[in-house]
């Protein structure tokens, strides 16, 4: 490795923790991924971990994001305010003591007061995704779809408001354990039936001012009247419940159509994209994973590529 | 007993089996409970439980309405479509065949096409509660709270609507296995905390056309931020749910305010009372159980009173 490098991100999280190597323009040269979520560190806690996912890397400042913290992870940072931006999540940064190892940051995450909501992590792939947007004054929503979806409003290139919604989470609650779920084939194998998802879509899309609360069960009755396949009801309530997170983002829009951005795993952005096919959004951007990007964004507002660099060139081991 | 014995009623549901032995006038003279609902019913089926439950008892025509008349029952008896009454939910009624010791009728449930929606027993319960009121072109809402609360719409003594919420399903869910009810303390003997309650109540309220979908974690954000104390989050989560309920009851509503109806649980009840006050309906009439005025209703309207009487007066067991 070359004095180039700059900078170790770690995006560190409930169930799992990567890390990413950066030489000075910021390319990430190396990333290593283990299953040490803050749920699961290994012996040795948190040092221990990030001294064995850095092992044989340079010694340079590093910076963390995700649930490391919170208050089960190593040093609980105070969330940030809205609006946000690169700048005002770096100024929240705070240095864990006794790290070490490294000169080690940790990124804030966001709250938002009124309805009470939070994010952490998510902030770092938003302000990634936004650094690959054509222009700086960026006005989109952030998708960012999973166990608790997020969706984040940015307007110039702050994010000025997000909700929570426990899609993924729901999801699975009410397969595995609910009167819905009950008596399903279980096929891990099973494809992907657009077409029962769309009709659950569709479901929440016409379900108005009501939405699906009382639509939940409705999975059930069309079963029992032989209008719904037991093998189509997990693809139609997933298109229900994410059909949802869409019809509530048509409100927000106030007639509008805010431009989507979709950052997460590939197959279930497409199921995202389908829906919004479906709420009259133009086909939206997708981005696998903007954390990388992020980290490197959150180090470069916080000063700290100047230091690594400082570092590399003299030699010192922080 | 007396030949003034007309029938016997069996509210035969999931979980459990009611069973109710009439006089002449409709007045309830013996009551029996047994766990044998469909799931679990006792060697010799179902034919063993009603002989079991009516041992002693003198030979009569009996009814039955609940899940005895699903798939998994007795005899399936197709679902009756809406508007219905007691006269139309008569109609629908099938005879068990071979039943042995009863001539024994299953009454049918309800169907709703559009959304698709079903009930079974609560139907019954409805039909009671109905003739409990002082007029007969009632105009209400009939509030069954539950696992499956169910919101029947009734204009001129007639059932014209019904609406299924899976409240205390998700409820059960969200605190049993999601990251709502993760870290709670868990006291059985846990009060009643009506501030919290409301005060989830009115977060669906303000909620507007969102609904709680989106808000739901908000039970987490509050709490991390110390503004909601692990011990109140159950009946913040109570009264987001329920307070959903009648949000979407006020959108049926057109502005008006339908009068309420509950029955059900008594201090299940309470809560639906105390969530009806923050939506501006007037105090709920509470009814605990109308399944035994139901079943009775039912067989009159089904003219099986009159074959009841002759069976007496002729001293034949069917």
């Amino acid at each position: 490795m070359s004095t180039d490098v700059q900078l170790i991100g770690l995006d560190w999280g409930t169930s799992s923790l990567r890390a990413y190597l950066y030489d000075a323009d910021g390319k990430v040269v190396a990333s290593r991924q283990q299953s040490w979520g803050i749920r699961n560190v290994p012996e040795g806690g948190f040092a221990g971990a990030l001294q064995a996912i850095t092992a044989d890397w340079p010694a340079c400042v590093a910076m963390a994001a995700g649930m490391i913290g919170s208050r089960q992870g190593w040093r609980e940072v105070p969330y940030v305010a809205l609006p946000a931006d690169a700048a005002s999540i770096a100024h929240g940064m705070l240095r864990v003591d006794g790290c070490g190892s490294h000169e080690l940051w940790i990124a804030p995450g966001l709250q938002r007061r009124q309805p009470a909501d939070v994010m952490r992590g998510e902030e770092t792939q938003i302000i990634g995704a936004l650094a690959q947007q054509p222009q700086h004054e960026v006005n989109m929503r952030f998708v960012l779809p999973g166990t608790h979806s997020k969706w984040a409003t940015v307007v110039d290139g702050r994010i000025t408001a997000f909700d929570t919604v426990m899609t993924g989470e729901i999801y699975a609650l009410l397969i595995k354990h609910s009167i819905l779920g009950a008596g399903l084939p279980s096929d891990p194998a099973q494809p992907f039936w657009a077409e029962a998802f769309v009709r659950g879509v569709l479901v929440a899309r016409e379900s108005g001012a009501e939405g699906i609360f009382s639509r939940l069960f409705s999975t059930r009755a069309l079963m029992l009247a032989g209008e719904l396949s037991p093998v189509h009801v997990p693809d139609f309530l997933s298109g229900l419940l994410i059909g949802e997170e869409f019809r509530l983002a048509r409100l927000r829009d106030n007639g509008g159509v805010t431009p989507l951005c979709l950052i997460g795993d590939t197959s279930l952005c497409e199921r995202y994209a389908l829906a919004a096919q479906h709420f009259d959004y133009a086909s939206p951007a997708v981005i696998d994973n903007a954390a990388a990007q992020g980290l490197w964004q959150l180090a470069s507002a916080a000063g700290l590529l100047t230091k690594a660099k400082l570092h590399s060139f003299s030699g010192v081991t922080p």
